[in-house]
């Protein structure tokens, strides 16, 4: 036990009234939301990422944090990072965690040392998870921090990086398996291009599309059951990146016959920052059938980059989990908080506090995303909305022609009436509930 | 011959030097560019749309323009404007020109009499069309400005609507035929929502599939030879539009197995609002087979809303025509100007210029385009970048697996060594071209 | 009485239990909120412009509404309007409402005509407010919709528009006074540019002060007692326009001297669309004493242009109350809003439920934001943050020299210790509030 | 004499037509260009920021550069950085370069070792700066990378913040002066916020107007008589920044009395970033006397973040050197490149190869810029769109009243007849020069 955390207690639920900092106000585990309990509807995962491996940096500053496993770069230091992280899930209680390998293990610079390491850690974290009952939501391997990886991991012009990263995800996903992961995932910061000027967009889609069916091949052949995930992101680092949204994603996974075996690991701030809204993207992807899990980490409307900021808006929560729930809930998937503490919130208090916090609001978003679903107002007058296209002639019309429709048009003079489309009165009732 | 344009003489090419403002001084029909003349090259095409149709009105004003053939509400107005966009094909010597149904005849209301107005008023443009010499590049349906098309034409909830769109597509399907047309365009600005919260975007999806189809099974029943192009925009008027961008579109072609029936209509206003380059949409299309034709009026990088200006940045239309010359040139599309006027520009000599200049511009980048492929070096450069895939060892790794290719990292403690990608050297070739 | 509104009855406070959707659920206007009633604090405006004179049209699209007053181009159908949009009033019973000259009588294209019909309408609108009890926040002109505005007002290159455009102020102003009005607004949509290549900044802007400055001596003048407020807007419809932010307003008053007569109008969408938070403009109007009046409107977060929609989301609206409640309140100001129906939202039920939602999502605001500022702990943390400067030596310090200070760091060698910003945790206190 | 750049000539201008690549083809020094060389013209500067001390990391991603002075953190290294520096300055000859304090020497965390080892290092560039001809446009300190600046420098919540920037920006405008510097910059990266709800935005303004002022103060002291400039930006790395733009800029400087000491240093992608065209923030610092100098840096219009790229678009370049060759060109001020490589772009030759297509880019501009304004159509179509305005009736009319001025327009039934604003036109002329 380290004394990280000193004086910080094991948060409990109290209930909204409580005005103690150090408690849940809103996320009861083990209250029932349609059915489950709240943590397995919510299935919230810390990121080792952000929340320990990040120091503070920004483009325009160095470190603000002073941890005691800094500098990362020895295994005596990722142990007591893990050893700390653990004390922090025991604290939060929080069922999942997540990781990529450059989280966990120092960069060594060449493959057979850096596979060591992961193996030693993650045999060291599988212990800490035993202990401490905490489980891994996903693996993942970060392949866009190391100079190697800046033209690319599969997509690169060179085929020793495409092998160095074929080697890397062998080495994550085995890992993954190992602790029992329910998902893995993978997110292409650098698959994409800088300029199209020294790019070969057709030649580096096609890597991409090979290198994902071996990911896929592989998952298979070792038994893993989890669910193999990508992340759209539309840019940052790269200019351009080759998983720019859902849809693009689903365009790409048709082309290389993928879209039965991969689903979309969909993050707020990547939503907005490719012009959509988070519901729009998580109803995109259960639409197309690829609907994965969900890193609740929000961009700020006013910054151009990815902020990743922990969620704060209960609104705009409840509209996603709405569409969550209203598609069953999540199965391998949950929520992620791919979200980093502003970098003047040196304190373990704020690292603590802020993962509360975000519990509560999406703790609040879900009730009342459930609330709504279980009021049916909003799925009735959706219902009614659509109900002209119930008759069999309008599912007839749809199996017809051109021609056939149009002498219909003709023959009775057809003259549509608009309806009201009621947004706001939807708004209103939307705010019943949030 | 009216006396709209009176005093404007036909344009001419004089030549760079010359300062007369009415004469090309880039464009040069004749001027053999890659094997072709500059005409049959660029496939200028004259927008009826907003050259002809709009009045200078904006969120926040009225009508600037005063047309003789204002108001647009009767037949005889409808002739007049055909005279008049005639008279300026003839100054401007274009081979092409483009409409929407709404903007060459009077919408009355109802289905019957937009029919019939519509095949006279294109019997009356056939005839414009032998006596001038030129030719329809597309046409197509405006099925956003009629308060009936307020929630969508193929996506809206009534039925009753969807059959009013199939019928109006089908009547300008027709129409565009008869008239030789050689492309015909869906743009779907209203096919979208305004808000999540009253839309079944997985039904609204399956309809425009099923349109879609529906328009292509027609296109081969009367005989058209031309191609079906979507036009992708990302939002406006919509709050979202399926057809977001060329990848959007390429995963719904694909869904409902149109993806070698259709292609893509792109205007580089539209790519620089749904966040993407020109040429990468461009690059992105042709990539995926799926490249027809464009819109070249560009989009102010500052404002959020369609700016639909014409071109005037030579170095950015040059990248432009660099892909499409890359990818063998036009086949039937070519190069459409959707631009309008802006709302104070009330002269008819702001009219014939705005496309002279567009001329001109997009003249200068097709030339540069051409010079930078015969010179050679960019693409040199890109294929010595990728020149470690072609060996036999790549290709095989391509056909291995995670396992295989791990023992081989192991095996060569492979350490993959980054080259530059020289950005800043190939904006600096570029810029020796335009 | 005309049948408009029929069986549409007035709305009450009901509390949030109820689920009457004619009914407020949260603005109980006699409710005490920080001293004063809830009227008092919020003090509620309907906008004439977007509620009765806009007619549904987008750029893509023409009018939805079908209203009894339309066609807008008689007297008769001005004082319909009149007529039904003080029915509607009496519906919601808010305090105020606001015009533009254009929305409440028809353009004539002359002035005499122009000032004579406003002289009409607002006698008649005068009798209508002591029949409701309904008062006027403000009046403004509208000089952006007819075609003689298009290239500006007061900046327009020709000296008549300046001329019409003092002319129209005035009678606006005049109207204004005589209807007892707390403020007079300006807001210059087309007091910009489209391109800087036909502009003289420097002239235009001289004009626009000295534009600004008149209107102030008229107001002195005619003793109007209310404030002069201007109104922040970044572009659209203008390129750019001169009122870009608060800041650069304040930038302007200062150059001109008339940071002491004029204040701010703010609206939530036009904060957005300059880059900002809500909350960030009206700080920033307090910090430099010219705040003045809020347009509740806000904007989507993903749309480029003004969406003008109806404020939904409360936490949003709560941080905007807080500035205001924390600088003392409104004193002429108050909450409009200049919010358009969605297009599609064609009945008269919508139109009354936009806005008692509205009122509902402020009055639950304003409540969170008086609950934060009695509570106190987000005041204490953040004077805490600054403590240190309540030192004399501190504040000598800034009276002092580059020179002196630095003998100061050299003597104690000063090593400054970042302390955290703990802006999570106050993100938390403020989601206990809201 | 390193060998860093070994086989890389001296640059020599060889004109359009050469096709070497280590040659300029556009900036030739000794060119007069509107009376002046055009190397007084432009005044090129190299930042030692980006080209030197910048290592490649980007927010995901490390070091990619690998530099003979790395790592930055001996006194040995700063001086090897200095000697490589001088070594490019002579083979790109431009007159000038630009440092902050912590590009040049080591930080050590305490000011006196700070202050002393700027003292060695600066004495050591004034040598080479004397050996190789090179001059100082301008210095400044960095105060936003170390953790101490985290909450701001001048606005931060601590006094002791305060105090060290104080005496840090002593040492670096003692160090300017010493080395004969014509100007000085402070940019406010930290001077701002990330959330407002720990910000007290009137105390942090007063604070910053206070030091501004002190910093001129000790200018007038030591008898510098170079510029005091300030460079605007809106956001990044804080949420929002203080020195948003130009006018927000103007705003402060007017509130704190420094209007006519104090001047802008104007970064083109900066202006970008606050929603800007680059010509429109120069001609707004010409508009209000406060235009200083520039940095001619890109940014990409589809990234929301600062990219800092060369220049490389010819059209854009001349509209920003028109601007500044209308106001008759640069005094203290130059055409600083603060612009970084791609991190990708590795190698030596990419760092100088970049320097010199920009010189070549601004030299395009400069000169078409030039030939625009010695042919003059541009000015003569501005001055007659404002030709009214010159007529004593016009100017009498801005001294009256809006009383008078209604008497006018009533009295003469003024009807202003709208004139074409000619925007295509002027787009045309323009594509003549560049
Ligand atoms: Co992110
Ligand atoms: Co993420
Ligand atoms: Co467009
Ligand atoms: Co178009
Ligand atoms: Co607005
Ligand atoms: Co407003
Ligand atoms: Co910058
Ligand atoms: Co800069």
């Amino acid at each position: 036990m380290t004394d990280f955390f000193k004086g910080i207690p094991q948060l409990r639920y109290e209930g909204p009234e409580s005005d103690n900092e150090f408690a849940f106000h809103h996320y009861n585990p083990d209250e029932i939301v349609m059915g489950k309990r709240m943590e397995d509807q919510l299935r919230f995962a810390v990121a080792w990422w952000h929340s320990f491996a990040w120091e503070g940096n920004d483009p325009f500053g160095g470190a603000t944090f002073i941890r005691p496993w800094h500098p990362q770069d020895t295994m005596a230091h990722a142990r007591l990072k893990a050893d700390i992280a653990f004390e922090m899930f025991r604290i939060l209680g929080q069922p999942f965690f997540c990781w990529h390998d450059a989280d966990i293990r120092p960069e060594t610079g060449n493959y057979a040392d850096n596979l060591r390491t992961l193996n030693e850690i993650t045999d060291y974290i599988g212990g800490k998870m035993e202990e401490v009952g905490t489980r891994l939501l996903w693996g993942t391997a970060n392949m866009f921090t190391h100079r190697r990886w800046m033209a690319g991991a599969s997509t690169n012009p060179d085929p020793d990086v495409f092998a160095f990263a074929a080697a890397t995800v062998k080495s994550c996903l085995d890992a993954t398996h190992k602790l029992g992961g329910e998902n893995y995932v993978l997110w292409g910061g650098r698959e994409g291009y800088e300029t199209l000027l020294n790019t070969d967009l057709g030649q580096e889609l096609d890597h991409m599309g090979r290198f994902l069916t071996m990911v896929v091949e592989h998952k298979h052949k070792i038994g893993f059951k989890g669910t193999i995930l990508v992340e759209p992101k539309p840019q940052e680092p790269s200019k351009h990146q080759y998983d720019y949204d859902v849809s693009t994603c689903y365009a790409f996974l048709q082309k290389y016959g993928l879209e039965n075996e991969v689903k979309m690991n969909i993050e707020q701030g990547h939503a907005i920052l490719a012009g959509h809204s988070f519901e729009h993207e998580i109803a995109t992807a259960v639409t197309h059938g690829i609907f994965g899990s969900i890193d609740m980490n929000r961009n700020d409307y006013q910054s151009g980059w990815d902020t990743d900021q922990f969620p704060s808006n209960v609104p705009e929560v409840a509209l996603a989990y709405y569409e969550i729930l209203k598609a069953g809930g999540f199965t391998t998937g949950g929520t992620n908080f791919d979200a980093k503490l502003r970098r003047q919130s040196l304190d373990p208090e704020d690292l603590v506090l802020a993962h509360a916090g975000a519990m509560d609001v999406c703790a609040r978003g879900l009730k009342a995303a459930a609330a709504m679903l279980e009021d049916g107002s909003l799925e009735a007058a959706r219902k009614a909305r659509y109900a002209g296209w119930e008759t069999a002639e309008a599912q007839a019309m749809l199996n017809s022609s051109l021609d056939e429709i149009t002498a219909k048009v003709l023959g009775r003079d057809l003259r549509p009436k608009p309806q009201s489309g009621r947004q706001e009165r939807l708004e209103n009732l939307v705010n019943r509930f949030v």
